[in-house]
């Protein structure tokens, strides 16, 4: 693929965070070298490249319920070295959509020959591990693994941890396009070839999100993203003294992540997830607060953004999540350390004159689990490996 | 990739028609040896061999008046080792889209190193060169090159030749995800990597052709093709005396050859331009009519269905056109020689039940080209020659 070269990068403590390179072309053939045109803003990423990345990868997919034709395309989409982790909260009783979902999955994997994973976020072996390992945090009053989809992304990372990858993307199953989905994943192994450090993560910005209704209609920004991305951008501005519009993903869905990074960072619930991890970067890298992770502090934190080549087109959830997802994303900045009171009274104008909190009202706090290095991972891998063979989907 | 091995095919003559094979995945990695399922039904194209295609093949991108947005998605999802042949029927005076198009081009083409000419459909040093060589049949009255993507393809087609490439496929210039060119292309690159003969030719079958009115609805079957189908079907099992459903792709838009069948064929105009080739084909190697091409039919002709992963999401240019496109694909059916009374009344039914044509009426003739193996080549080549790098897009 050819994509633009990092134009710049904003320098924040120990964070290397780059502004968005968009995909110029899908595929880059065989046959062409190296083009003289690096200087030009454009650089190869060879098909070698993207395998090598792929091949220590893991697509953590999580699924609730979701139809199951989308479920197979976006299994058929996944680059073939990628390992597939399915992490499903679906239905089991009445209808077994989990037990589906499986088939499913077993049927491709089968037929292709790959490696694949499906584990239910409710199954009892998992919450032992966890508690076994010390890691009761993702437990809800059941004893079993929460709700959310949170959670399921933090099950799909140890699972990864489990199988030795070393870096661990996301993407969701309700995507229309198979093509999109292979874009993806291409795009996290193109960003972590650019990483310097161990330490890295990849964001996807999409280049349009089309509408459905009225035809379609290329939509170049969510509403929630351009008001996540403006308050992300001030958090920064405030601290560095000079005004950045470099935050263009607070709040993608689509990320990969090293696994050194991962291990490090906590994770919030339901839709603040994903601009809390940018968040807990700044908090934990950004120089300003004292941090732990001294190895990470020196060898920095990539974080790439990439514009895809294609729209992104998904099931239509209806708008009514707008809000909670607006109201997640600005309590993330708000209730960082890193706010001022500037910044803090800016977002509850925000939210009041968005009809999101009423007057006097803050942003609820935010249930966070601590990053996933506070576990006892080896007690976790051998506890659960009795089980580990049982979730492959070629059984 | 890994694609369905094919099932079964259909033998007419020296035509080996096969049943549509599904695309199971869209990268089968690199890490994989060949896997044991052969037997299973599904087979992997490697990316080295997907590479050796796409680098003898060109992809002809007829346009007019597309919007740019699209065409540069398009090309940005042609693989990088094909060239690209864009022939452009767009409006020049008041505003110059053609040279708004070559800009386009040329800028992705500048950025990712790649091969791509650009021709106006009524450049007169085209018709000049065909005049030459004695092929006035795509000239109109003015004696530029006529109207309509079937003089498009041709003059595509001719291109490719004079470039050398063996293989010339075809992509419309208004389909919404760079994501499905890629995946059409490389689907084009494994039928013919199956294929046994020189003589080949690879069908693009929508899994999917999305509707947008009422939300988005994944429709199977277009209407027209429905029919166009149904009646293909009849003509073969007519034939060969055994029922038979293998036509999925009569008007199949997304379709490629090679460049020794391309020769051999007649094209007919407008909408008829895809289900003639069809229809031609089983005249000159079915083994009912005489041919002349007794090399093809010695070696025979392999055609492929290849049924997408992606589904397939195009500019919706309203319904009027349909009744057209119908009438068009069975009129090739109508008026071959193949076709004997009781299909040929079958046929005015299906257009008078679908107040298509009036009672009494029959379709109109085609207007069909010869087939280009007619002209001179290498006075086409010599007269081009001098204007052929000038149409290149890196000016």
């Amino acid at each position: 693929m050819y994509i633009e070269s990092p134009r710049y990068t904003e320098r924040f403590g120990s964070v290397r965070m780059n502004h968005p390179q968009a995909v110029v072309a899908l595929d880059s053939g065989m046959k062409s070298e190296l083009p003289p045109y690096g200087a030009m803003g454009v650089m190869k990423v060879d098909e070698e490249t993207i395998k090598h990345f792929e091949n220590k990868m893991a697509i953590v997919i999580p699924i609730k319920d979701e139809k199951l034709k989308l479920f197979e395309g976006v299994i058929s989409g996944v680059p073939h070295d990628c390992m597939i982790i399915t992490v499903s909260n679906s239905q089991i009783e009445k209808i077994d959509r989990f037990r589906m979902e499986g088939d499913a999955l077993n049927q491709i994997c089968r037929y292709t020959s790959r490696e694949a994973l499906i584990i239910h976020q409710k199954d009892p072996a998992i919450s032992e591990a966890l508690a076994e390992a010390g890691y009761e945090d993702l437990l809800g009053e059941d004893g079993l693994v929460r709700d959310g989809k949170c959670a399921a992304m933090m099950i799909g990372m140890l699972m990864a941890k489990v199988a030795g990858k070393e870096y661990v993307g996301f993407v969701d199953a309700d995507n229309y396009f198979p093509g999109a989905i292979l874009e993806y994943v291409r795009n996290y192994a193109a960003g972590f070839s650019m990483a310097k450090s161990d330490y890295s993560m990849v964001r996807i910005l999409w280049r349009y999100k089309p509408k459905l209704s009225a035809g379609l209609y290329f939509k170049k920004w969510g509403r929630v993203s351009e008001v996540t991305n403006k308050y992300m951008n001030s958090l920064i501005s405030s601290k560095i003294g000079f005004e950045t519009e470099v935050v263009r993903t607070g709040n993608a869905g689509e990320h990969a992540i090293s696994m050194k990074l991962a291990e490090t960072l906590p994770y919030a619930a339901g839709y603040a997830v994903e601009p809390q991890e940018l968040i807990s970067i700044f908090e934990n890298f950004g120089g300003i607060l004292p941090t732990r992770d001294r190895k990470a502090m020196e060898q920095g934190v990539d974080i790439f953004q990439i514009e895809t080549r294609n729209p992104h087109l998904h099931e239509e959830k209806g708008d009514e999540h707008l809000k909670g997802m607006l109201l997640s994303a600005l309590s993330t900045i708000y209730h960082s350390p890193l706010c001022d009171q500037d910044l803090k009274q800016a977002i509850l104008s925000e939210l009041t004159s968005q009809s999101i909190i009423k007057e006097g009202e803050e942003p609820p706090p935010l249930h966070i689990t601590p990053a996933p290095k506070k576990m006892d991972i080896k007690k976790f891998v051998a506890a659960i490996k009795e089980d580990f063979n049982s979730y492959s989907a070629l059984q």
